[in-house]
């Protein structure tokens, strides 16, 4: 059968695109079978709709050739090259569109982003995540009480893996000159729902650009600058893991981060601490969390 | 705006996909701005119909990075990728429609692959291209006259560049054993239009499936097997450069090859040699090209 799709010029082979999902054998599962016979269509009609080139595709396999090269345990370039366009974001907006499912409101999620360690030991509340103090660094005193976002009651026992880069804009693992777990902290909720810890007020940074992610914001004539922000994932056996970054609302680039990540239920106020001794920054945030399904 | 596209879903954020695309600063060139906002609009459109998870799309980009890091100066495997979607062999019919734009018939083209040498020295007319013999080894004389497509008249000084795989289903440089250059030719047409040499009657073989293009056709219940052909590249100074591959009509795989570079006009028929002391078998084929435009 012909491929109905409305941007199929009629110069091009009409069975083409319908050959090659229909070379797909049985055996292959109902979720391979749906996604890949979507992707051959939407591959197939982009590369028609621009009448593109055996150069520009083979311009298109570089990149993606130059990706797999430059990723190793510290890095993900096909990640990245994803995120640029989007990608990760959106999925991550569907992600959670699945698993939650519900109209009460949740924390806002964004993308776990390439520097994650799943590694983190565990850390005491009220201790600070600062191992190597920057020179121009704020200390902060973050703290907040996880809660169901149905009930609106604290929940005890609730890890909340932290991280974030220094103010060079480099995470420790691209850093030398850090400690290792420097920023990093993995907090258990106490029977109030609180957590706290000192940790530096963010600073904006830019993503890697030394390799084809950089290639592509400089063809697209962009800018590599994410606006200052923390991570976290929030996690406990009952409740669905929520993934997040928080974003200084007085950063630069809230409006055109690299990576698309900012939502407006992410900003937060980093105010000046009162009668503090060990920060001069407080930040107060809340966390709820959906049951899981 | 919102995305207008039928696909989008009302539960997913309708202003996501042209933030993105309208990121793209004013010195990104028109032909990039283009062809990435199609990509842009195709890739979240293809995550949206799908309700792609973040753990399939990790999938995905894990698929890529494995590409490039098993991609090298001999082997390929993102343009790999792409061929076993169908993608190159479109992009070569999209980019041959736009070079010739004629009505009158050239030779089909197929798909160039990742076994061409741009460095196999010039060969004469009449010889044989077997450096090394296999034992099970068919030799066929191959000859025929390269044509104007538009008048008929033959052409002298065309190289016509042909390679093949030996009978183990091996390119020379994938196999220590073979010499090197083992089945390359770059020859000339004479005054009369005329090529010949004595190469070996071609075997269908699997495209490498130890790699993400070996994954994604189990993946999808397919083999790895091409049908038994022959590369050329035709070329000259005043001709579109025509890129192809001819087919041994009797062949098995030739309704599902694995690239997809299979056209009808490409069949060939391996015939006796009457008379021959040299060769078992004769491949008689004339090669129409286009001037350039």
């Amino acid at each position: 059968m012909p491929d109905g799709s409305a941007n199929q010029k009629p110069q091009y082979d009409p069975t083409f695109t319908d050959n090659v999902i229909n070379a797909t054998g049985p055996a292959a599962s109902p979720r391979m079978q749906k996604v890949m016979a979507s992707l051959i269509r939407h591959v197939h009609d982009f590369a028609r709709e621009n009448d593109l080139t055996i150069d520009e595709w083979m311009q298109g396999v570089q990149m993606i050739n130059w990706a797999g090269q430059m990723s190793n345990e510290r890095r993900n370039e096909g990640q990245l090259l994803c995120d640029v366009i989007g990608l990760e974001s959106l999925v991550d907006e569907i992600t959670n569109k699945l698993l939650v499912g519900a109209d009460y409101e949740t924390t806002k999620t964004a993308v776990l982003g390439p520097f994650f360690r799943n590694d983190t030991p565990p850390t005491m509340n009220d201790t600070s995540i600062i191992k190597t103090m920057p020179s121009d660094g704020e200390v902060t005193y973050m703290h907040g009480i996880v809660r169901d976002a149905a009930t609106s009651q604290p929940i005890e026992g609730v890890k909340v893996d932290i991280w974030q880069c220094s103010t060079n804009g480099l995470y420790e693992q691209q850093d030398p000159e850090q400690a290792e777990f420097n920023l990093r902290g993995n907090f258990t909720t106490d029977k109030n729902g609180y957590y706290g810890l000192y940790c530096l007020r963010p600073v904006p940074y830019p993503v890697p650009d030394d390799g084809p992610a950089g290639k592509l914001l400089e063809l697209l004539d962009r800018h590599p600058y994410r606006p200052a922000h923390i991570h976290f994932i929030a996690s406990n056996d009952q409740y669905t893991p929520l993934t997040t970054q928080i974003f200084d609302k007085k950063s630069k680039y809230l409006t055109n981060d690299s990576v698309f990540a900012v939502k407006d239920e992410l900003l937060v106020d980093f105010k000046p601490m009162e009668n503090g001794s060990k920060a001069s920054l407080e930040l107060a945030y809340d966390i709820r969390l959906a049951r899981k399904l």
